[in-house]
């Protein structure tokens, strides 16, 4: 049986007195004790009741980037931050930014109707009122107007559009109807106005996020008819931050591209729907029956149109400068106060986003408590550690890009990790991204955090549950070994603030939050009612969120060597790279189309990669071997040198010249794919090229792997050999 | 390029003059002018517009199995043989058998109201009425009441009801509600009954079988609100026919079963109801929500129950013997005519039937003209062809199973292959299930067949669809060699006539039809009018299935050698055990419930049956090339004695225990599913021992399998040494 671990007994919720437990990766024997009482200090101050009373509080208005609401909010923050006795100051940016002046979507054909894009007030939940809340619309959406005949898009990917094409319905000069999922929506508008659609309508279809998921609110977490995600639709998987800013900060004076010159914003209208006004649409629609995996769960056969609905809409944007406003706190490290642990949350919400993000701002107050509480023991970080209370991430990632942007020379320099909060609870399910280098120490400490509810650690219970989905998902071989599971961390793709430090500068990042049933999503029924009464009603995640927040910081802050570990890196690379390449042989299957429209499928030589993932799996696990010996044998001398070469390994991967066609991206191993904008596309190059069916660009693809890859593996060599 | 087929030419169909064709297998280079010459005369023969008058007149009155209309038509169908010049004679059987008096299903709860156990009548469909109808019942559905709360079980498998049970919902005293679809209804039943339901419904969801899939009748082919699926709920995958006589022959003075005292068919009530009458029942649901795969297509949240909605249910059968009525054809055969070759399609309809059988009726009436055509050449074939048709197959394979238990020690001698067709066309695409040994012809014949709209034939329509669905479906390794496609025929389960001749005797059989979107299955919806709008309004596809039918037959009967392959029944096989080897590696690696109730995964030794698989796959090539080599030598002597040992190969498979629980089904390597009914299990000693995690069962029955493939490999190599 495993040891009890460290800071799970210390924290004596009624458990037995503490046997000796494991000592935290990194940090020397003899610095045990002092971490011991300070994680004890921590870990006992987070509680449920305040971070109840904090979301109460963050959630009182409609808090959207640029209003006087999220300024305020913002001052609110740091005025908490200095209560707690942490430094704290506001940093802020001018950012273009759009608000909705008017926006009306109207059905015109066959009959008249309005389309409604405010939700249903529900009784007894006075959140769910107009009050305060623009009419839905869409981030960095365009103003204009559109009418036409529709045509149903389903999801609106780039593989949708080319079906509609294949039907003989093009969706040129018409509005095109497409349901959430699957991709960013962005990119459904991206897709929508490079074929020439005139405007584009994203609805929330209840097969995916409705009635078809579970009851609906208020009976239950659900999407309620009326519900309408609102959202950006920036090109997210081009670039992130400010679009009048692309790859440089919004500093006073900053140059400035025009909005008719941002080519990462859309230029047709686009609006959200409700699944109860969708219907009044997609029922009306003729044309051919939809391809079997287009049907939702709308009650009717679906149909593509074009034909008998038609819609006008009109969308008129407030657009231009606007001053977002970040919070920074600053706990100064004491032995190396340039090297920067950085916690980050977004504060901006599309409406009182209780879940998103404040729940997250909530546990993050929390955490902010029990350092503070930490710190009054006479506890100081080696490390420096900022927290960061984002603003506009609902944008496109604006406050964080452009913080990043701004300090970029330091970051690189410096940054040890960044560890990113959003929405911080939905429900009680352990859900972790990040890099492989931060496996070990999310896993450690994870077990050190106790389940509120189910009894073990937050960390046992996700490692169950990571271990029942891959015996249920992962590929059988009846040929080659049987493989075994290994707990890892999900590949990060984007959608919140880690964005601009992972994929664009190589810290290395995580990003995590405890899931459940939600289907509320970016619509006023977000609200802390919906929280109380589905989400996290004895608010018990939220204060678990807090304390692996904070023991994450303070590990990373305090270790003797930096917990970055390279010794399972490969082995994440290569089951990413293992299902690229079932991919490729799955396409490499199906014959050419007979027209000869599409070229044959790529069916590249990954021989190169796969011998530089052997070489980095060898370098990681002598640098962890050698970090082990230097840990044991205290060498200090050692330490600080390690901890320069580790906290480089990941910059490593970061490649001058960006990935192919997106310049701010960097980062060769992981990047937001161009056809998801969420979902992770690990080896994005390599990705790029097979979906492309490019062998030259899969050759010089290739090649930067493998620079990136052995140059990794060179650092980790020093590392290996500071082995005392 | 491959040269065109040897009859596709010589039909004629406006195709360039006939180049030297490929002669079809086991033909002598001599024998194959007459051979051209008679195929071409059956292949001119069926026509689409005769196909459509046939069917007209077939389907003008509901004919339940056991009614005046069942008999007044085998009685047309026997007079249309003896028009054609054929021989043929009703064969009477008196045989256990259900017709509802009286059936009600009423809410009871919390609204009192009636539920229509009759379909909505279509204006303008005349047959949609309900002259002449049965109410809908379930085929051996019991008589008796049921009153009581209802439990949602999703299909009704018996993991749909562990999962109930898990969810503290048992249905002991309750009325289930599950909807069709992944099992066989009977076996819904049946598990429904062992777990203590009072009685039991079943309705078509939308998601499966409705709106979801397609526009619903009259403005589509998919299922509308009110349509109901009738049935039978014997419990098919542990017997077939005539549940008073099982595993004999109902014939005068036969032993009989007491209804009491039947073991296959249920005891508790059930009947079948349309989605507009479920979603009564259903959306008034209480309890918790369903897990995630258990929501259907209607629009709302499910629950699993009890609570809300009660049901009352009565059902009043009339029971007991009624005469049923097979009509055999005959065209004896001139050098073997011991040597059987038997085509059977069955008749009786649970409504006018269109599709379900009468579009098969159809089409055998057209083959029996096409034979006819040939026979007026001058044409014999070598041994005797039957042609089959069945009565009361709806109800459990009925006519079929007693007689071919009738004349089983004749068909054990002498039976080369059955054939079946059901359902002959609900769209275009063609379907072959059968055994591996049939393959080589069925794909031959199907190239030698033109696809009557979309030019080439229909066999290779049909390898495109199959190559696709391999490329799309089957796994990929990226160990071992990359496997390459080849055509397989899928291994049959039950569900129609075949079962008996297969399952219980080992003859050779095949199942084929033309598939396309059709949800008005055992519904009154299935009539003429369905079939001219959707299904197959030119009648072409009824054509071609004539022309494959027939053509299969002349060349099982014609052919100097009989056209049974070896040499790529091991490689079907080994697919198979490969499929169910993965899923045992799937299995295993979810660690056994905490609570200790599911003991371990079995995770057998294959390596037996995997050498045995080796063994068949040589001596079946050497057979193979034996075949071919006797063949181009036109050594007659040889062939008699090669056709003599080539159609007792498959017998070699019948293990005379049967299979584990269930011995009349004695096929080792064919046998519908015990948790399936439709869906075959290939192993299912194997799989049945995998399924039970029983380590003695899966010794036995490996045992037994290797001793059948030994046996088949051992007769093979007799064949081998035949080689001239």
């Amino acid at each position: 049986m495993r040891l009890k671990p460290f800071a799970l007994v210390l924290l004596a919720l009624g458990a037995p007195p503490a046997p000796a437990g494991d000592v935290p990766a990194g940090f020397f024997a003899s610095s045990r004790e002092a971490e011991a009482r300070a994680e004890r200090a921590f870990l006992a101050t987070p509680s449920a009741d305040k971070a109840r009373r904090w979301l109460q509080t963050l959630t009182e208005e409609p808090h959207v980037a640029g209003t006087p609401q999220e300024k305020a909010l913002a001052e609110y923050v740091r005025d908490r931050f200095r209560e707690m006795g942490l430094e704290a100051d506001i940093v802020r940016y001018d950012v273009f930014l759009n608000h909705p002046k008017s926006v009306t979507a109207r059905l015109v054909e066959p009959v008249e109707e309005e389309l409604a894009l405010r939700e249903e007030p529900i009784p007894g939940d006075k959140d769910s009122t107009r009050r305060g809340m623009f009419p839905a619309f869409h981030g960095y959406g365009a103003s204009g107007g559109a009418e036409g005949q529709v045509v149903y898009a389903n999801y609106g990917t780039p593989a949708d559009f080319e079906k509609l094409q294949s039907l003989g319905v093009p969706v040129q000069g018409r509005i095109v109807l497409a349901r959430y999922g699957r991709v960013f929506r962005g990119l459904k508008v991206k897709e929508a106005q490079e074929r020439g659609a005139s405007g584009i309508l994203i609805y929330s279809d209840p097969a995916d996020d409705g009635y078809m998921k579970g009851d609906v609110y208020p009976d239950g977490p659900m999407r309620p008819p009326s519900a309408i995600q609102r959202g950006s639709v920036r090109f997210n998987s081009y670039a992130a931050g400010d679009p009048s800013t692309p790859g440089w900060a919004s500093t006073p004076g900053a140059k400035r591209v025009p909005r008719d010159e941002m080519d990462s914003v859309p230029r047709i209208p686009s609006l959200p729907l409700s699944y109860a006004e969708a219907e009044k649409i997609l029922r009306r629609l003729g044309g051919v029956r939809v391809p079997d995996d287009w049907q939702g769960g709308l009650p009717f056969a679906y149909h593509v149109g074009p034909g008998a609905a038609a819609v006008a809409m009109d969308v008129q944007m407030d657009e231009g400068l606007k001053p977002i406003f970040n919070v920074i706190a600053r706990i100064p490290g004491t032995e190396a106060p340039e090297q920067l642990v950085i916690l980050g949350n977004h504060r901006d919400a599309w409406t009182h986003g209780a879940v998103d993000p404040s729940s997250g701002t909530a546990s993050m107050l929390e955490a902010a408590r029990g350092l503070a509480a930490a710190l009054a023991t006479g506890w100081r970080p080696r490390r420096t550690i900022l927290l960061a209370s984002w603003d506009a991430e609902e944008y496109g990632l604006v406050g964080s890009t452009e913080w990043a942007e701004d300090r970029a020379a330091e970051l690189t320099a410096h940054a040890v990790a960044y560890v990113n909060l959003d929405s911080s609870v939905t429900g009680p399910d352990l859900d972790v991204g990040g890099v492989p280098s931060l496996r070990d120490l999310v896993r450690e400490a994870a077990r050190d955090v106790p389940e509120p509810k189910k009894g073990g650690s937050v960390g046992e219970a996700w490692e169950r549950r990571e271990r029942a989905e891959w015996a249920r998902e992962s590929p059988i071989e009846l040929h080659g070994p049987e493989p075994t599971f290994e707990l890892q961390v999900d590949p990060l793709g984007s959608g919140s603030d880690y964005t601009a430090f992972l994929d664009h500068l190589g810290v290395p990042s995580l990003n995590f939050g405890f899931d459940g049933p939600y289907g509320v999503y970016h619509s006023v029924f977000d609200n802390f009612r919906w929280m109380e009464r589905f989400g996290d009603p004895e608010f018990l995640y939220h204060a678990a969120a807090a304390r692996l927040y904070g023991l994450l910081a303070m590990r990373l802050a305090s270790a003797d060597v930096v917990p970055l570990r390279f010794g399972s890196y490969a082995t994440a690379l290569r089951q990413s790279l293992d299902a690229l390449r079932r991919d490729v042989l799955r396409k490499a299957r199906t014959p050419a189309e007979p027209d000869g429209k599409e070229s044959r499928p790529l069916v590249p030589d990954f021989g190169p990669v796969l011998a530089a993932l052997e070489r980095l799996g060898a370098a990681g696990a002598a640098a962890d071997r050698a970090v082990e010996r230097l840990v044991a044998a205290e060498r200090r001398d050692l330490a600080a040198q390690a901890n320069a070469a580790l906290l480089q390994v990941e910059r490593a991967f970061v490649s001058p010249d960006g990935l192919p066609g997106r310049p701010w991206f960097r980062h060769v191993l992981y990047a937001p794919g161009t056809t998801t904008g969420y979902a992770a596309w690990p080896f994005p190059g390599l990705r790029q090229a097979v979906e492309d069916r490019d062998p030259a660009l899969f050759a010089a693809e290739s090649a930067k792997v493998v620079t990136a890859l052995d140059a990794a593996a060179e650092r980790l060599s020093a590392v290996a050999r500071l082995a005392p």
